[in-house]
């Protein structure tokens, strides 16, 4: 299974946002949708910082 | 394994820009480094559009 963890990065802090996320749409400016595979979905604001694919792990930081 | 394979979609049709993509990371406004596992790396220019990670696909779009 390929979903990833989202992450927000503030003042070097990691906070957990969103687990096990299937797919991320842009909604706007520095906005996003993240969708899980049950189809829950989050909207959150930020900036991607990184997508590391092997590592499971999506970073945003505040925009 | 989970890289994804990074598209560039203009006017409808979307264009393979890099396979087995691991790891992207954002260079400067609308720029992204985009790196596999063996170390290739590619930088490119777009916004993106999509990031489907069970689909192994994520769509950038021209800036």
């Amino acid at each position: 299974m390929c979903e990833s963890n989202v992450y927000l990065k503030e003042n070097g802090a990691e906070t957990l946002i969103m687990e096990n996320v299937a797919v991320i749409t842009p909604a706007g400016e520095h906005r996003f949708i993240l969708r899980g595979l049950l189809g829950e979905q989050q909207e959150v604001s930020g900036i991607i910082e990184d997508i590391n694919l092997m590592g499971h792990k999506i970073i945003l930081k505040p925009a």
